[in-house]
């Protein structure tokens, strides 16, 4: 049985499962449409690429399929004032030695990448577009509807969730504290906003009208299951994708991944100056041990400061060095490809629905 | 619909539905009762009473009710080392003056009261018996199974869960981070085990082959079904009982959990000297705040050095030195009596079953 719900309907979608952006290379254009022709909504996490790169992205997905897909940006937030990077770098400078990298340089003041990038997110072709770390200017929510695409924001919070549907987001992103990745939070503090998903998900439900997509912790039909019940109206998923055949991560991390345990994951600054939550590893256990502040820099400069590491890591499979997003539910992660997941995923919802509602 | 699981047929319940024990006065024999009566199971919290109370007041529920009730005591652990309790009295001191009080007193080494309240327990007449913090002895699992009590451990993760199946426990109670109260973390960090429900319940059902009871969040019949879905065989839910009529809770203590948001909680050590959520005031944040180590005691010395504060704010109604334990689904939490609230939670579980079970 394909289950249909207002994003569903909204979205031409047979599951109501949407592929988490996976900015950082994961959401490949082969990922990206397998989601979609499998009857989910892929999406393109674009934040990190180009304006030429986010065309050729989107070119490349829709030659692969007819399926909508998603594009998703960081909303723009104001640059970090100057500060004295000389603490950061010699934080991470030892790690770059350990990779025969040159010294870590200092990060160049963030330029104002957003409206080109907007821009190039318009254009993509994409039915969907999503944002976080905060609300869009009006000007471009305005721009984004008037391309007719269906727009969701990203709230940690009930508070987050009533700004977002104000400012016009056709649906709400509810993200949990299981999630991994970045935290969406954008009013108050990350520690306020680290509220579980099915004490989140009911609690934004009941604040606003717009259609609730449940995020964190969710990975196999049980946790679709769980979100239907709790008011969503379909979830959004990144790490059940990742260790899939298309997601274009290292394959380091795709091991750690697998053999990782539900507790294995903590929230860290230390790879992009945003809290985010990922795989414990040796580089975000030291980094935080520092502790000292100036330490870690603000994002995006520390994003910046440990892209080269990053990089360099990947290509030796150091996955000591990676930043290992991936949320509480890694222990349910499983290999295969993006249709079987899905089809899996749709087949599972069915049988948890079928055992809860048997007299 | 009377939705029937393993733990309804194994308990004689009617609805999958377990009042969380309220150590501290909330679980009144009229609340435990009233539970009782209504079809799910009423919790006694014993682990702050004397072996008298727990005869007097298991004698109250059975005066009430015929129903299956509940008993619940801290697994037994090791005594704290002796400690200077200099700085922790200095802290507390300024708030016992505020309230009239004199000033405080170093705490006495806690006497090992468990065999007296195991024996008491045991004697209750429960038909349940739970318990956290811990694995109880082999002795006293073999004295409760021999009694024929049904027998539930705490499990915040996976191992856990797996060392109480090994233990004997006829079921598992998952807490998710979202859980109101004192954490049951015995393996490892309790940051580690701050995993949100989604995310543990299924990891931990398919990790043992007892039922799971799903606790954390759990406030309404959305929360039920979810929990269902995700392969739970009831629910334990704390926050949803203290604001019923029958609750031994302050008014304020009320008052605070019907006032407060989703995001109003943290995790504190400053009433008891363990990990426990609740709403945040005046004396959490000013305790934290200090953060010089020693200023908290370990539990239960500290537990014994607030409560003489705990008890006059009760009595003067001041919220701000009251340890508000509540979980993240507070902004659901609603007035009326027991048999009202399970009454409803049953209805709207069928209503949200329903719903997803609609082609």
């Amino acid at each position: 049985m394909a289950i249909q719900t207002e994003l569903t309907r909204a979205l031409g979608l047979t599951h109501p499962i949407i592929q988490a952006p996976l900015a950082g290379g994961g959401d490949t254009p082969v990922l990206v449409a397998a989601v979609g022709e499998a009857g989910a909504l892929g999406f393109i996490g674009a934040s990190y690429l180009t304006p030429a790169q986010i065309a050729e992205t989107a070119r490349a997905v829709r030659g692969l399929t007819r399926r909508p897909f998603g594009i998703n940006l960081f909303a723009p937030s104001p640059a970090p004032p100057p500060a004295d990077a000389s603490g950061a770098l010699a934080r991470v400078a030892p790690y770059f030695a350990e990779l025969g990298l040159p010294d870590p340089t200092a990060p160049a003041a963030p330029a104002d990448t957003f409206p080109a990038l907007f821009e190039a997110a318009l254009a993509s072709g994409a039915s969907a577009f999503s944002f976080t770390f905060g609300v869009l200017p009006a000007a471009a929510i305005d721009a984004i509807k008037g391309r007719g695409m269906f727009l969701m924001g990203t709230a940690t919070n009930v508070e987050e969730a009533r700004a977002l549907e104000r400012a016009g987001v056709d649906a709400v992103v509810a993200q949990g504290s299981e999630a991994g990745g970045h935290r969406g939070t954008f009013a108050g503090e990350v520690d306020a906003g680290m509220v579980g998903t099915i004490a989140l998900v009911p609690q934004i439900a009941d604040a606003v009208k717009v259609p609730v997509v449940a995020s964190g912790g969710i990975m196999d039909g049980r946790g679709i299951a769980a979100a239907l019940a709790l008011g969503a109206s379909g979830v959004q998923m990144g790490t059940a994708f990742l260790t899939c055949d298309e997601a274009g991560i290292p394959e380091a991390y795709k091991q750690a991944i697998l053999g990782a345990r539900e507790s294995d994951t903590r929230i860290t600054r230390a790879f992009s100056g945003r809290p985010a939550r990922g795989i414990v590893n040796r580089f975000m256990t030291e980094l935080e041990r520092a502790g000292d502040a100036g330490a870690i820099l603000p994002f995006p400069l520390q994003n910046s400061l440990t892209r080269p590491l990053r990089a360099a890591a990947a290509k030796a499979g150091r996955a000591e060095f990676l930043s290992l997003w991936a949320g509480q539910g890694v222990g349910l992660a499983r290999r295969g490809s993006a249709a079987q997941l899905v089809v899996r995923l749709a087949a599972e919802t069915d049988a948890a629905l079928r055992r809860v509602s048997a007299p």
